[in-house]
């Protein structure tokens, strides 16, 4: 957690974190400053001090709300820095990371830097930065492993109460959904309207963004709401004018987070209207067999790995074909059983390939779990997913709860 | 426009651009692909081909859709890349990124880079791949002047119908927020609900947010709604518990775009309820009239500083400080006079310090006007914002009509 900060720059021998970019929608500088409208700023942190955040003067007050240090970024003279890197503007961004460099203390040594920035326009800065401080050294990390993410992998009380608030808001908007499609008439075995024209997926994943906006959060990154062969497929998202067929596999996974782009949820349950056909029902009761295995199998402080390779013998025991058995798979268990979640919709810890043996079940973390299993050519996929925490006494829980039911009756 | 890269890139001797990052609100990406449900993609485009989409085998439909050439990530074997890189991600990402610019005839030459991901990840990637490829130059470039941003700069038909779409919605959710307004009771000046309990910013807020949700919109960087003081700051976005007071200025400032992060609108309108006491209302007729004369004096291929400057000399003239005479102001006129606007809310042309004698209001462009003044001692500011599209013909366009009036009566 946010604490852990000087530990682990203690640890890893890291001098200061630079964190640039907006509040908003962009996870480092969220956890820094709490959010806001600062559309631009930059944030450091020297070990063993308290972060100063560099700000726009257009966005004092917002600045100041975030309770930090703060320092205007007109303090910097532009006219000169420019003049100062020939008019080249990268290198009198340089210049100016340099000064506010030294107003925290740090002259050289070993820098981490963060936040979502135009990849071509940072690495212009920072080559000129690196250029500028030779004695500098510019710590490589990766979108999967660095400082922040290991801090930001277990969180604390304050962290948790947003995420279980995304967590009612997200399963309220789910029950709405399917509180919705009971309500139906089915004609011809498709979802149809008053007026004789059919429900499509399109319909559908309107009113979830209407939902989810009058709850309170915003949905950047779109929902899954896939059927039939589209289920499928773990990651296609459910073509717009796709119609709700009765007796077909939905995979509906739903990861909004806070208005303002801070913490999310995510949360799948695969669904039948009307009723399961034989071929859909065994699929779904496998991947309930195995989600509630693994459920009552996960412990404190075990790697999440562990859990992937036990999910991965539990359906090849069911005669599926696996990812740990073949990484090109695109039929059966074909992704990893989940992921730590909190102002990523993906973080850390992981439980896929890339997993370490840092990517534990420590106390604080917030992990999805969702096996899924995916036959696109037999038109069907099916997923089951929560988001646990495990609290400081070991003791796992899902923070939202919401049933694993299949069908969904038509009683319109 | 996007049909300008090949001619862009030959003009300023690049030979490939590489693109990383999801297809959701990430521009460069949402530009090359057209948005869609890609979490994590890689596009090149080498100078005088076709560009090709290096996609994740789960978003195997989502990348067909895009209409691109394909070609699976997974071709590019990780655990091999892994071990040549010596163990080290970023240098196997690098390795890859050799590869998949082989694919695309690059083996050497002059590259620029784009797309939103995290700077320290990337920083190290694109290091490692200018260690490995000694022959290539990753051309540096700004946040605010770079080949992808001049193409993006002028629009074709398809991204202005876009961009009027949201112009409607953004128009038609302010006209609601005005209806709502006008229709509440003030009780000691104060807009009271029928329960007696004062209407705060956040009720306003909210609604804001569900009304875009229910016309199709995304509201990622919060909507501007400041009263009184923070009316007089021209980026603070007002405080969600403050109360909504009858005779003070509202600065309202609204800027949603397309729901999976694509095309911007951009819109404000300084209201006062009830009245409008002699101070607001002056600074409004100062306000008013400079938009007016401004927007009567725009013409195609004039270079957008001219106008800042205009503006600055303008208000200079109705006895308001400038930052054309004080770049440090905090009081008067403190900004620019407006930006270009399309996948970024901000983009090409610029018309403030920043502005080159590029950024022209060529036939194509759509930008902002949005003069305003701002007296945060006195408790009031107001700015007036339109999106304009200069056609091929060079007749302005405003892409969405709205009335300009300061005073919203209460009639409740």
């Amino acid at each position: 957690m946010k604490s852990d900060l000087d530990r682990l720059m203690q640890e890893k021998n890291i001098d200061a974190i630079v964190v640039t970019g907006p509040a908003q929608h962009n996870p480092a500088m969220y956890y820094m400053t709490g959010g806001g409208h600062l559309t631009s700023a930059d944030c450091i942190k020297a070990r063993g001090n308290d972060a100063v955040l560099f700000y726009n003067p257009m966005e004092r007050d917002e600045a100041a709300a975030t309770g930090l240090r703060t320092k205007n970024l007109n303090d910097y003279n532009r006219v000169q820095l420019l003049k100062q890197a020939g008019g080249d503007v990268s290198g009198a961004l340089a210049l100016r990371y340099q000064q506010m460099l030294d107003e925290v203390g740090i002259a050289g040594g070993r820098i981490a830097i963060y936040g979502k920035m135009d990849i071509g326009a940072g690495y212009a800065v920072f080559a000129a930065l690196q250029k500028a401080m030779p004695d500098l050294e510019i710590v490589p990390e990766t979108e999967r492993d660095s400082l922040m993410l290991q801090a930001m992998a277990t969180k604390d009380e304050t962290e948790i109460a947003h995420i279980r608030q995304m967590g009612q808001i997200t399963t309220e908007v789910v029950g709405r959904v399917a509180e919705f499609l009971t309500l139906q008439k089915a004609k011809n075995n498709i979802l149809t309207q008053p007026n004789g024209q059919p429900w499509t997926i399109g319909d559908v994943k309107r009113r979830i963004n209407l939902w989810l906006a009058e709850l309170g959060a915003e949905n950047p990154e779109g929902t899954i709401f896939a059927i039939g062969h589209d289920a499928g497929v773990p990651h296609s998202t459910g073509k717009a004018s796709d119609l709700l067929r009765l007796g077909q596999s939905i995979v509906f996974d739903i990861f909004p987070c806070q208005a303002g782009g801070g913490y999310y949820y995510d949360f799948t349950r695969t669904w039948c209207l009307g009723y399961a056909p034989d071929a859909v029902q065994a699929l779904y009761d496998d991947v309930f067999a195995v989600y509630q295995q693994v459920m009552g199998e996960l412990k404190v402080n075990t790697p999440f790995s562990h859990y992937q390779e036990r999910t991965c013998e539990l359906f090849e025991a069911r005669k599926h074909p696996t990812i740990c058995l073949n990484s090109n798979l695109q039929e059966g268990y074909v992704h990893s059983l989940g992921h730590g979640l909190g102002l990523h919709v993906h973080e850390r810890p992981w439980s896929g390939s890339t997993a370490t043996k840092e990517d534990i079940f420590a106390p604080g973390v917030v992990v999805t779990i969702e096996p899924g299993l995916y036959y696109p050519e037999k038109g069907m996929g099916c997923r089951l997913e929560d988001t646990v925490w495990v609290p400081p006494d070991g003791e796992m829980e899902i923070l939202a709860d919401f049933p694993l039911d299949l069908v969904i009756p038509i009683k319109g």
